[in-house]
């Protein structure tokens, strides 16, 4: 907390504190460094199962207590916001027990592990006095917040064609041991729900628009590995002797209609080598285009067609000047921004929402309809890719 | 023709004249100035209709002499090879004809507009004396003959991903005019069969696998545009007091299955605006990757997975090498190459079947494979996206 | 600072808060979150004149203190190491006195306004107890250090050329206001110091190496500009009322010879419009080269000679693998890095150093090194562009 | 020859057809089959020394006729203008006595191997009723030529900095073997005046100015090499067991002045492992920027300083457009050109010139202002890198 002044606090409490929470825990340590928040942040509690692990991590991250059962975290008096950050099979319900106590939320993606587990979030959230948010974090990074801000202001006219992609190798290598992420149980699918999730919501929140329907497949090319001794996020060597069913895709591929007409193509993978955290969005439309990639999260590609045939280029837009949304708060031109930063950004936004009261997307209704299209997915890979509305009308 | 010596004479005969006859005409003329050919071609004679237009492109071009009729094409007795770049709803009937009168073909692609009349070419071709070669030029280009190499030696190992997109823009504009390209009896198909078959067989050629199903959706965005005064190949400006109708694709997009149980995605679009001619092709194997943008030409991105990871990255090869495939004739490296070289190529690899007596590939039954990708999208289409079989297993 | 356990505490004091400020703080603050540093960091203090600013300065950046004079801090019971982030006109007093006083010091570059001062401060940190380093922050990008170990691991071989730009153009417009960057009293010089410094500093780091001589040109292209209402760093718009003189260079370029005997070209300007903060370094050797672009940081290029001439070409290192220099600290593969995480390597190396008793680099030595090379440069400049010795011969 | 009209013959002929005659043959072959030239080229006769050589050469690059004296064919009634294509040493002797017998002159760059016979020449072409142009190609690539139209049109502002580089690689192994351009005697200078004769060429075409002053340093890396069993342009592997001295630079780095004031940097290296031919100019304004490199011939970069901050970035502009210089008369949009494409261009603007009587540029004038440049950095070289003017002020 930087201040003692008048500013309301708010107490935030983080469920769960690997990888996500560690991103969680430093965008709540920056974001009262950088931005001139309206509440004063109190770091109150971390949870998780382990208590020598839950302490350890409170102390590296800056929490000032510390919870073995996340549902005493949810009640504590000194908690506002629940910030959850576990595995997809437990969003559901500590978000709706977060929510009835009357506390905010934000949720990491995706929502739930199913749309019936989601509509259930966003019925509570509705109930709720509390504001409920879902960490689709990339949203935030500044050159995806330009890419909305052109389509809005009709720069690039009606959208025609999406075409987006998240490709990552992490498990490229049949050697790469088992992690939750590979256990349908715990992450619901694969890299559908894992970083599939992520290109959905980026297509819907840039376009503006919905994805209506569906063709899909999905595929799972290796399908035992070995089991790592312990689950420590993205990597760790595998234990030889023993191996384990993967029970999730390695790779989605689909088509997709938005709500405006355009056509869409998806991919998700974990099998694209030298492809390390790959998210390629291109959207072309009626009066100009948009590109971005990850790789190089700093830029956005902008076409003007309204441009003189002999002068028209994809411009490449530096996104990183005092007029472009969050960065007059970090460094000057060109010293560019890093993964971490979205975080921070989302929490700006959060925080401001709840001193304002008005709710900061994304909602756990926009949340819903990405898990609506993963539903969709999987129902049409299901089903030999017969297309398969994602019961979201324009 | 270069020399009077001792090499048998080809004499040839191209039937059509406009943007593909341009550039079939300067492969002619080049092949025998940069590669020692086995044969000496003789540019005897060029058809169309209309003897005065004929005539002042065969005086551009370098042809001998002039036919209005290209069934006196085929029969001469100077013409051994036809060589045919007129619209795809006359390829069968021409080069069965050329075929049956025993000379040697070449033949546009698509190879033509349905999967009978494309049936009807290989058996013709499997009947006749003369080689029969179908024009998808892309394939010599030097990066993607260094790709097929790559892929064929192992280098990127089990092929997982085929990403394939081939985006224009010349019609992005609504005012753009009716071409015979967007005249579904003459053109077969739009976007699709254009561009669209020259992405299926790209990936065809280089995975060395074939697609054996897909999913599919195409789309007209603009269904009416002005007449254009003349019919002259991509560009031209409309008639504003008269319109008519587009009755092909605009856009196709695809899901698809390589015989080796790949996963691939395809996209063919005019409607891509700033991009121009991006023929894309993104390639993950179980050992490394390749990427190809036609929009930088000369260079393939190789990712090898067995490189140590603290020094791993795609690498981008300059494919201008005296190594490299058909370069070591033109000029030094870094000197790189245009569009109209795969077209010298395609006549070097050619002549060199006709005097060896071996076909050289693609063959007729390379744009029958095709052919069937092209038909099973339409059908898939029709059947709102249901995955079809291509009729090709592995 | 973290934790309460048996590391041995560093209690840190900075002068200076401005942009420098902010970065190092945001460097103390997260250096102990993401690293197991053997020593317990105390943010105790910060210095700046006006107290009600350097309050509020505190307050944002987590210092426990301030002070209104830098002579107070570095004699504080609870200072043992002076982080100085003010103009270089002051840096040779402050880090004298504060090596006098016992305390460890970080010094931001350019080392200090003349070669004198920086000799004097070598000869202080020659004799003090504590450890003395210079900020040349870039050292400690992944990419940078990689590049570092590939040439000291002979993989590019005997260094041939360093082509080393650093592009900038916040001052390219003649409207944009004086700030004490563009004031010789202050700033010493202007892109050369400040940006130049950055470039020799690097190409020296790299490989290996010593610029031994110069041949140069300093140029001012814009004399009189607006006065800024406030100095408030790099932005800010200026007073149209009143103008002041411009009294450094705009941009410098020259020659360089490096004691391997490569050739160097340096340019350091801030008139390259739409280049925004562009390091770039390209280094030839004898076995290979490496390139590097700030502007797209995480990335660093390898062409390795040794390869067959087929399959050669510069390697896109995303540079976000756990094997990478600093990376395994922070996130998965792909989630790069952005500016300010130099200076969270940097206060891990340095805090490394302290707790070892081993100076890490870049020390006063180095700084000195540059500043040799930026004297010359001045000095050449000044004679018509006539080869200039920097003293420092291989 | 494409027509028997009523245009006037030009008849062609050629001096040396290496590598450069290769090149120009193409160029008059094809300029007549793309363009409408005011004249019908005939392809008269090719000079060489030995008869079987120049005949073969003659017979594969479509020449009529065949003379082993180059002062035969300047004199022959069928030739109209000569085409010198041989090394440095001989183009003065050659220009000087074609032009005295009243012929067309088009001299290969640089135009001679020292000042004094570049004066000599443009003296002759002066007094001559014959045009006389100098062959620096790469002014007509169509990105090259969009970048002089964009800095004459003012989109740049005044130039401020200039960024020229050539890097290739061709010799950077010290097994490459020596040929007649690392021989002072034939090639004159080096890299100097091979390569970085381009880029003073196309610095000055661009900016419009004149170099007025140079400070350099020129290099040999390896002055000794095997002796190569046969002369054959860049490439072939050397003799084991002989060597012989190399006498030119092998890299040569200057800063300049230009007239209008600006700064400049050159740099031309055949050591720069992994470039083949990148010919690099970046161009500075007070309204813009500018930037190409071969490596990616058909694209130019653009930043207009005139766009708003939050849109403005690189344009990265495909000059494939019909609107583009010479590209209408190609391939549609995005069907890129290649090296040779330039070659003719030249002989497109030489014969339009000859037909209109007014002559193209580059004149022997600009190729002395070349030679001028390259006198003065050769000068300050040897005199350690002191700033010597071209004798050519603004």
């Amino acid at each position: 907390m930087t201040t003692t002044n008048d500013r309301p606090r708010l107490g935030v409490g983080m469920v769960g504190y690997a990888f996500m929470g560690v991103a969680h825990a430093q965008a709540w340590r920056n974001a009262p460094r950088f931005f001139d928040l309206p509440m004063t942040v109190d770091m109150a509690v971390v949870a998780g199962r382990t208590e020598s692990a839950v302490r350890a991590a409170a102390d590296v991250q800056g929490w000032r207590d510390v919870e073995t059962d996340w549902k005493a975290l949810v009640v504590r008096d000194d908690v506002d916001l629940v910030d959850i950050c576990t595995p997809g099979d437990t969003h559901a319900e500590i978000a709706i027990a977060a929510l009835e106590a009357g506390r905010h939320v934000l949720c990491e993606k995706p929502l739930a592990n199913s749309v019936a587990e989601a509509e259930a979030m966003v019925a509570a959230a509705e109930q709720a006095s509390g504001i409920a948010m879902v960490g689709f974090t990339y949203r935030r990074v500044p050159a995806i917040q330009l890419a909305r801000q052109l389509v809005a202001d009709g720069r690039i006219g009606i959208v025609r064609h999406v075409r987006a992609q998240y490709l990552q190798d992490w498990i490229a290598d049949p050697q790469a041991p088992l992690s939750w992420r590979l256990d349908k149980q715990k992450a619901g699918s694969g890299a559908l729900g894992d970083i599939g999730a992520h290109i959905v919501d980026l297509a819907q929140f840039i376009t503006g628009e919905h994805v209506t329907g569906v063709s899909a497949v999905l595929e799972t090319f290796v399908h035992e590995r070995p089991v790592a001794s312990s689950f420590s996020g993205l990597s760790g060597s595998g234990d030889a002797e023993r191996t384990g069913p993967v029970t999730v895709d390695d790779a989605a591929i689909f088509l997709g209609r938005m709500s405006g007409g355009a056509l869409a193509t998806f991919e998700a993978t974990r099998f694209a080598y030298g492809r390390k955290n790959a998210i390629r969005l291109e959207i072309n439309g009626s009066a100009g285009s948009l590109a971005f990639d990850f790789e190089d999260m700093n830029v956005l590609h902008f076409f003007d067609a309204a441009e003189p045939a002999g002068t028209a280029g994809f411009r490449r837009i530096v996104v990183t000047e005092p007029e472009h949304p969050y960065v007059g708060a970090w460094w000057p031109a060109g010293h560019g921004l890093g993964y971490e930063h979205a975080f921070t950004h989302q929490v700006v936004d959060l925080v401001g929402g709840i001193a304002s009261g008005v709710a900061p997307t994304p909602t756990f209704a926009d949340g819903l309809a990405v898990q609506r299209v993963l539903d969709a997915v999987e129902r049409s890979a299901q089903a030999q890719s017969t297309w398969t509305p994602t019961g979201k009308e324009s």
